[in-house]
């Protein structure tokens, strides 16, 4: 493909980079009139605009050399104040030091890779996990091994057989792909056996606050302070864009962060984070949150609702309590990949579940997530989703890859 | 040092990452009454504020949601746009799709060294170079080598020297530390000995536009454009708390660093990116950029008088013609480390210049930036400086760390 005169040479972990099917498809999405049930975008509709607004022009005006100047790789000190003061209130004990802000929490993940990860060590992730941590982390050429799960996630008596893994990583609440949110019985007994195990915990919370009936329970990190780093995020409860994330890390671990922190961008916008702790300072979560967890709430419902109408038998799914996805199980002989090329043509898109393994990959599987559609949009798409399936398991080769000639014996 | 019940364990390249002398030096420079001639902050008097404020204001007006939501990893495509014909302007053959948004262009060198590094690859640099390069590129544990070099740069006829290092990362324009802006001819025999030896380049440009004369050659990039790297960066020419920078790259690694540039942090952020695209594209760093050169050109001859005036025989410096630092030689047994501290107690700070080597540091160099100190406080604390030199010559040990009492051999 790539014919140049070039003399610049990849990497190792470069060359091994491969622009996915998946994504070459997905580009497809972005034609006008296609209903995307494919991004993990948060709904424009519910940001803060006249709020971000207000603490952007107050930032301009009431320090605006401040906000354009180099600052401290820590980050902006009342902003780890206020995020300290948050955890704390919720159990956590942080200390504003502890607080490192990151170009969002994606950027946090490049630093845990960079800090932790030595080429061959031993990462545990779940099976489906967050694609992007596995992006994050892969540069540093770790092995990655699956943790075995139920229903409720993690099986605590099965994390001694990743081995000497440096840690687990995690999203307890509602996560990217699955949905599923732990509960609070399985998170003390992963707690237990990591710390049994000494196994340390990343834990990744950007979906926390996008809760539907309850709080989630609390996070595991505030369980073992010493054995765990949490990572948070303003992207899905004030806006994605500025990019302001952060972690909190044990002090043995926080200099060594702050360093590759230093050397990866410097430090996060000065204007964006002042703009965030504007924002936030006087409370304003508390008072737009409510607003956005009904607008989820409505869709999340919407979904639930078209699944269990149109999806034809065979078809498997649990309705998440939180955040910004159904996780969907198609019968077994369905490959969610082959699929969506059909699904992009009659104007559809959701992501195929194999992007989020890192081997042995479920392929009857597919993420939806609900947060950018309407509920009529919604419908309608899982309406032709469940139109398409019924094709494909009358025959279709689309959904049915293994089923191929008997003198095509390498195909599958 | 760290005593915790942690489990954490770092990677090898973590391990050796150590927190500097100098770094805890400087720390005390940030004391009330310390004219620091250490940053390499650039004066924010010169940010056009209103500009910018302008900019923010009508990006929130106009296109909130967009400035707020996540966006494309590639960057906003106006603004590559309007870099491509930026450096078309300048006779640099750039096309908007070889443009790559980075989080300032220090995020540009972590890129770099993921997408092009391997653990014990060789990278050539100038001796002295830019700290923060060595600091970006060493989470991929390359070994670096320096470029011989003479007063107007690296050797051409010496490049071979460096081996089948992976590539030669140089700053042409006004150096950070040295400040010296290397000619036109050297950069040509530069370009081809690089070519003939299958050196690919990072060309590194922050300093570029703050020229005081007459503008630097055309970048080495644009002589050789498949094997070549270029990096530029808003935080000189509008403000660094923005952190928006660039690298332009050959398609044949362009996908894969902006694979390793969403992995990294998704995207830079798209307020930022849509601020400054919003501030520049009328032209304003046409308008504004003369203010800025007048305002650091008489700094720079500030600081020239005082060190002419003060510094006594024995210490050698050149006067820049833009940019901000000068690099001062001081006499062969000074140790511009160990005088920091007194300077320090002085009321005046400096960067040791040790602190710009990878291995076999100058002990008796040190950049003095002039941007963001008055003419005033240049020639105030040169005085100062020049002080505590004489004092240090005539037997301090301060100045004299390898003239120990012979019972201390194992000192030096």
């Amino acid at each position: 493909m790539e014919m140049t005169n070039s003399p610049i040479r990849l990497a190792r972990r470069a060359a091994q980079m491969n622009s996915s099917a998946i994504r070459e498809i997905l580009k497809l999405t972005e034609r006008p009139g296609v209903i995307s049930l494919a991004g993990g975008l948060p709904a424009p509709e519910g940001f803060p605009v006249e709020a971000l607004r207000e603490a952007t022009d107050r930032v301009m005006r009431d320090a605006p050399r401040e906000a354009l100047q180099y600052a401290a790789s820590e980050g902006y000190g009342p902003l780890r104040e206020w995020i300290a003061e948050h955890l704390r209130a919720r159990g956590q004990a942080a200390d504003a030091s502890q607080v490192l802000i990151t170009t969002g929490s994606q950027q946090a993940l490049d630093l845990v890779g960079k800090v932790l990860l030595d080429p061959g060590s031993r990462v545990a992730v779940e099976a489906p996990t967050y694609l992007g941590a596995l992006q994050a982390f892969s540069p540093a050429e770790p092995t990655f091994v699956a943790v075995a799960r139920d229903s409720d996630g993690p099986v605590p008596e099965r994390l001694h057989e990743v081995g000497d893994a440096r840690f687990l990583y995690i999203q307890p609440n509602f996560q990217n792909p699955g949905g599923h949110c732990i509960g609070s019985a399985r998170r003390a007994a992963l707690v237990d056996a990591a710390r049994s195990h000494g196994l340390p915990l990343v834990e990744d919370n950007p979906y926390g606050e996008l809760w539907f009936d309850t709080p989630p329970p609390q996070a595991m990190s505030a369980q073992w302070l010493d054995g765990s780093i949490y990572l948070g995020s303003f992207s899905k409860v004030l806006a994605p864009g500025l990019r302001v994330g952060y972690l909190v890390a044990p002090a043995s671990v926080y200099g060594k962060l702050l360093q590759a922190k230093q050397a990866a961008d410097l430090h996060t916008p000065s204007l964006n984070q002042r703009v965030v702790f504007e924002a936030v300072k006087n409370g304003l979560l508390d008072r737009h949150l409510p607003a956005v967890r009904a607008a989820y709430r409505l869709r999340r419902d919407a979904m639930q609702e078209a699944l269990a109408r149109h999806l034809p038998a065979g078809c498997k799914w649990d309705r998440p309590s939180g955040g910004m996805f159904f996780w969907v199980e198609l019968p077994p002989d369905c490959d969610a990949g082959m699929l969506l090329a059909k699904a992009v043509e009659r104007g559809i898109a959701y992501v195929p579940g194999a992007a989020f393994y890192f081997e042995h990959p479920k392929k009857n599987c597919l993420r939806l997530s609900f947060a950018t559609v309407s509920p009529e949009q919604i419908a309608a798409s899982i309406a032709t989703l469940a139109d398409l399936l019924a094709q494909a398991t009358i025959g279709s080769s689309a959904c049915l890859p293994d089923h191929l000639p008997d003198h095509f014996p390498e195909a599958a």
